[in-house]
C-alpha cells in the first residue's frame, strides 16, 4: 500500500468528456489537481482542470510528457489504445488496473470472466463468421442480439436477431469485427450498483439505482430501486465479487437485470458511470470523489444516501428545456458542450424526491 | 430584466481565492465558464477556471481585456479598488452592484445604512482623532472596540478599549486611518443568514447558521442555529430588507447577534460567505450556485436544507488533520493552497449530523 497522494498532487485523466469534467471537480475538492489528456479540441473537462494536453493517443512524446507530469493516471472511457497504456504505465500507475480494462474492453472476455466468478450472465457465444453465428444461434435460440466484442457503447455496434432472416444483415452490421451473440434475458427491470474499492481492499457501495433506457441510451436512474432487501444485498455482493476478482482500485459501475431467477449481470464499466450521477445530490460523497479517493490512495468516503433521487439525462435538444428545469427545484449539471447533437449527452438533472 | 446567460457564457470573477474557486465550480455545473482576475500568482481558483488573468488591479489594459471577454462580473471580496470597478463597469455589469459594495466597504457607511433601514446595530460613532475618540467614548461607554472603517477582515484592524488607559494605544493601532468606535453588544450567540436576490427581485434564504469564532476567525457554523421560530423568521426578514434596500443581485451574508432585545446586525458581506459553506452538503443548491444563478439572471434554485450540518474551518496546520478527517465520514473541501501559514484558511469540512 502506497501513501495517499498529498494536497497538490496531480491526477492524470485520459479523456476530457463529462466524466473527466466531474472527476476534475471532485479532485479539486480534495485539494488535488487534474491533468486531462484528450485528442479532441475544447474538451468539457478542460474548463475545470488545472492542466490540459491536446494530443492523439498515438503521440508517444505527448503521452510521455503527460505520464511524467502526474502522480497517477485514470481514464473516463474503456477504449484507450493498449500501446498508450503501455507507455504511460512505464512511468506511473494506472488505476483501475489493466486487467479491469482488458476485461471490460471485450464483451466475450467480460462474459467469461463473470461466468468464471460464478455470476449469472445472459447465454452467449463467440461469433466470427456465418458458421459460428449459425452454431451460436442453435445454442442460444431467438430472440438474440449480436454485438461487436469491442468499442460498443450506448447501443452502438449492436443488431437484434428476432427471426432467422435477420441473421445475415446482423452479421453484415458487424463489418467483419469479432462479435458475440447474446441471448435475451427475461428481466423485469434493470438496476446498477456503483461501488468502489480502495487500495487497502476496502469496499463501499452506493445504493443500487433503477435504470430506464431509451434507444440504447440511459434516460433516468431512480433511487431507491425496486429491490427486495435480499436482492439489494445480492447486488452489492456481486459488485464486491467483481472488484475483488480484479484486484480493483477505483469506482466500478455494474449493470444488473432483475429476473425471477435472481440478478443477472449485464456488463460492468471500469469507471464512474452515468447511472451513478444521482450520488452528486443524494450522498455527502459522490461517485466521482469516491473514485478519486480510491485511486489517490485515500480512505473511501461515506456514501450513505440521505435522499431519494431521480436522475434524468439531458440528451441533444433536451438542453432547450433548461429555462423550465431551472425553476423546477432540480439540481442541474451541464457539461459545457458547445453543440447539441442528437443523442449527445449534454447534461443531467437530479431531483430530490424525499428523504432516504 | 435581461435574458439569463446561456450555456457557454463567461462569468468574470475578481479575486482568485477559495470563494472564487467554489464559485467557478458552481458556474461549471450550470454550463457557464469563469474568467478569474487575480494579481497573485497561482490563485486557488485558477485550477478550476476556464480562463485566468494574472495582473494587478491598477493595470487598465488588463482590466479592459478582462471586462471585454466576459458577460458579467462579480467579486469574491469587498476591497476591489474603485477605479478598477469604474473601468470594468464601462464594459459589463458588476453584480452585486456598486451600492452594495460601497456600503459594505466602509463600516461607518454600513452602520448608518442599517440604522436608516430601521435595523438594530451596536452603538457606534465616527473616530478620526483623539478628540472624536473622547466624544465617542463618552457616548458609547466601555467596553468598546475601535475598528478601521475600511479594509478590515478576520479581526484585523481592530483594538479593544476595556479601560480608559487603552484608548491611546487603540487609536495608535489605527495608524491614522478613519475609524469607528462600536459599543459591545450583549449577545448570547451569533448567527448568520445567507440569502440571495435574483434579477427579478425574487429572494431566497438558506436556514440561519450559528457561528463560533476563535481569534476573530470563523471556526464553526452549525445548522440549525439555536433560534426560536420568531427569531428565525426575523433573521430572514432582516436579510430581505437589506437586499431590497440595496436593489441587490446575488448572495449576501448577514451576521446577526442574538440578544434578549432581538437580533442586532453585526455586518454584512456582499458575496458568498464562509458561514454559508455548509450549504454545499446540506442543500441541493448551495450558496455558490445560488450566487451564480442570481448574477447570471437565472431563477434562484431550491435552497431547502435536507440535513443538519456542522461546518468546521481548517486553518493553518489544521490541514495536517486531513488523514484523520478523511476517515471521519465528513465531506472535505480543500482550497488548493500550497503553503499552510498560521491563520490561513486552507479548507473546511462539512459533517452531516442528522436529517433536517
Amino acid at each position: 500500500m502506497t501513501e495517499p497522494l498529498p494536497p497538490g498532487a496531480v491526477i492524470g485523466i485520459l479523456g476530457g468528456g463529462q466524466l473527466g469534467r466531474m472527476l476534475s471537480v471532485a479532485a479539486a475538492r480534495l485539494g488535488l489537481q487534474c491533468h486531462v489528456f484528450e485528442p479532441g479540441e475544447a474538451p468539457p473537462a478542460a474548463q475545470v482542470a488545472a492542466f490540459v494536453t491536446t494530443a492523439p493517443y498515438d503521440d508517444p512524446a505527448a503521452l510521455t510528457r503527460f505520464a511524467e507530469s502526474v502522480d497517477v493516471v485514470t481514464y473516463e472511457f474503456e477504449n484507450v489504445p493498449t500501446k498508450a497504456l503501455d507507455l504511460i504505465e512505464a512511468h506511473v500507475p494506472i488505476r483501475p488496473g489493466r486487467r479491469a480494462l482488458a476485461t471490460s474492453q471485450d464483451r466475450l472476455v467480460e462474459k467469461q470472466f463473470l461466468q468464471d466468478a460464478g455470476l449469472q450472465t445472459a447465454p452467449f457465444a463467440a461469433v466470427d463468421d456465418a458458421a459460428s453465428l449459425d452454431a451460436a444461434r442453435s445454442a442460444i435460440g431467438m430472440p438474440a442480439i449480436l454485438k461487436t466484442r469491442r468499442f460498443g457503447y450506448d447501443g452502438k455496434g449492436q443488431a437484434r436477431i428476432m427471426a432467422p432472416s435477420d441473421a445475415a444483415q446482423a452479421l453484415a452490421d458487424m463489418a467483419g469485427a469479432p462479435a458475440i451473440l447474446e441471448g435475451f434475458v427475461d428481466f423485469t427491470h434493470e438496476v446498477s450498483v456503483i461501488a468502489a474499492r480502495g487500495q487497502d481492499g476496502q469496499i463501499a457501495a452506493f445504493d443500487p439505482g433503477e435504470n430506464v433506457h431509451e434507444d440504447g441510451i440511459l434516460r433516468t436512474t431512480r433511487v431507491p430501486a425496486r429491490l427486495t432487501a435480499a436482492q439489494k444485498s445480492d447486488a452489492v455482493l456481486i459488485a464486491a465479487k467483481i472488484l475483488n476478482a480484479l484486484d480493483y482500485v477505483g469506482v466500478i459501475g455494474v449493470e444488473l437485470f432483475v429476473t425471477p431467477a435472481g440478478l443477472v449481470v449485464n456488463e460492468f464499466a471500469p469507471r464512474v458511470h452515468n447511472s451513478g450521477h444521482w450520488t452528486q445530490n443524494g450522498c455527502i460523497i459522490d461517485q466521482f470523489e469516491q473514485h478519486i479517493r480510491a485511486i489517490a490512495g485515500w480512505p473511501l468516503g461515506d456514501g450513505t444516501r440521505h435522499s431519494d433521487v431521480e436522475m434524468e439525462n439531458l440528451i441533444g435538444d433536451d438542453i432547450l428545456r433548461i429555462p423550465e428545469l431551472a425553476t423546477s427545484g432540480a439540481a442541474i449539471h451541464l457539461y459545457g458542450k458547445a453543440e447539441a447533437r442528437p443523442g449527445r449527452k449534454m447534461g443531467h438533472v437530479n431531483r430530490l424526491t424525499g428523504p432516504a
